[in-house]
This record gives structure tokens, C-alpha cells and sequence, in this order.
């Protein structure tokens, strides 16, 4: 069912005006990082395909990939219920994490002790 | 590689005490929702095995399903590198969203359009 043309003011941004994405590899399923857009990251992330978020840290655009080549291809955005979390179906190219990780979720809690699950790419 | 044992206050909660939480269905690898937790509700979380948040919007705790008997049983908890999102590999019973639908990200962007995904479950 089709609805409303998307307006991404629209979403729930939070009082900083950001709205959390989280970015998961199309196929696979793997959920590979959380991040937070603004209205423009949403905007720009739609009209050029490449997943551009919002950098609390450094409080600027933050075009995933531009450094590190670790690009996100969009392949489809989709907005949850509340209307205040994004989910990025991508193409990841390399590892998500700035540690060289496949996906920034490499910590499991397994009998109350913190076990690391994924190792470092090796740099190609 | 198992490292220390894990202390739910070592995560980055933010200026409300609360960190991200997203719920993935284990083997099918869906993003059902994402919602919040405080520190007490990562510990109940991880000492009772069923997913706990915390309601912003009611100020208490949300066991999710006491009341729609949709439970999360949780599989795995694993931490982010910043130690500011969780991700939570969990038994779904029935459907995540309170729409009915089996994930709250049941509306796509395409062609600029929002569309409806997926249709609310039938009660059984």
C-alpha cells in the first residue's frame, strides 16, 4: 500500500534534532552499527544513495565511508512506527566499525562476562 | 576471548540514564523494534532472561509483553564499540509492534513514497 509522499520532517527527532538509524547488511541480516541522522543526513542519504549521517562528536555531516572507504550503499530506508528510528538496509563495503570490525556489535555477554565474537578485518 | 565481567553501569547511558536497545529475532536475523533501557533493566533483562525496557513515555518499567503476552525471550545481549547501543537476540512470541505487525519497521521509503510493508497479524 502506497502512501504519503515521505517528508523527512515529518520524523521524531529528538530535542537535539536527531533520530536514531540503525544500518543493517541487506541478505545477511547482520545489524552492523547505530548512528543518528538530522533532517538533512535523512534527505541527503535518500537523493545520493550513500548513507550520510549526523556526527554528535565532531557535529558535522559525517558521509560514511568518505574517509575510510567503508562506504554504506543504501538500499532502502524504513521508518518504525513511532516514526522516531530508521532502519538502513545497505551494501556495506568493509567493516562497519571504526575498529576494523565487521559490525560495531562485537561484545557479547555470555555467562556475565564481556566475550569478544568478531575479530579485525585484516586491511586488504 | 572473554574479558571482564560485565557491569551494566560500565555502559554509556545518556543525560536521561538510558541506552538504546535494538531487538533482533534470532535466525531470521529481523529488526523487531527499538526501545530503551536503564541500568536496572539491562540487569533484570540479563538476570531473568525476558526483555525489560524502560518506558519513557510512562516514567516505569515496560516488561515487554506482560501485558500483550507478545514476550521477548532473550538469546544474546551484545554491547556496541561505544558502549552506548545494546543489541538484544531474541524468542519474538507473536508480534513486536503494538500495531500487530511482527516488526515495528513496517513502513519503506520507495520512490519517495511511503509504503506499508507489512500487514498487522490476525489475532490467533
Amino acid at each position: 500500500m502506497t502512501g504519503p509522499r515521505f517528508d523527512p520532517a515529518s520524523l521524531a527527532f529528538n530535542d537535539q534534532g536527531l533520530i536514531a538509524a540503525i544500518a543493517q547488511q541487506q541478505g545477511s541480516g547482520e545489524v552492523l552499527m547505530m548512528a543518528w541522522m538530522n533532517a538533512a543526513a535523512v534527505a541527503e542519504t535518500l537523493a545520493t544513495g550513500r548513507v550520510t549521517y549526523w556526527s554528535r562528536s565532531r557535529q558535522q555531516f559525517w558521509r560514511k565511508g568518505e574517509t575510510s572507504g567503508h562506504h554504506q550503499r543504501l538500499v532502502e530506508m524504513r521508518v518504525d512506527c513511532d516514526r522516531d528510528c530508521l532502519l538502513l538496509i545497505v551494501e556495506q563495503t568493509g567493516p562497519a566499525c571504526h575498529t576494523n570490525r565487521r559490525s560495531c556489535f562485537y561484545t557479547a555477554i555470555r555467562d556475565g562476562a564481556e566475550t569478544e565474537i568478531m575479530a579485525p578485518e585484516e586491511d586488504a
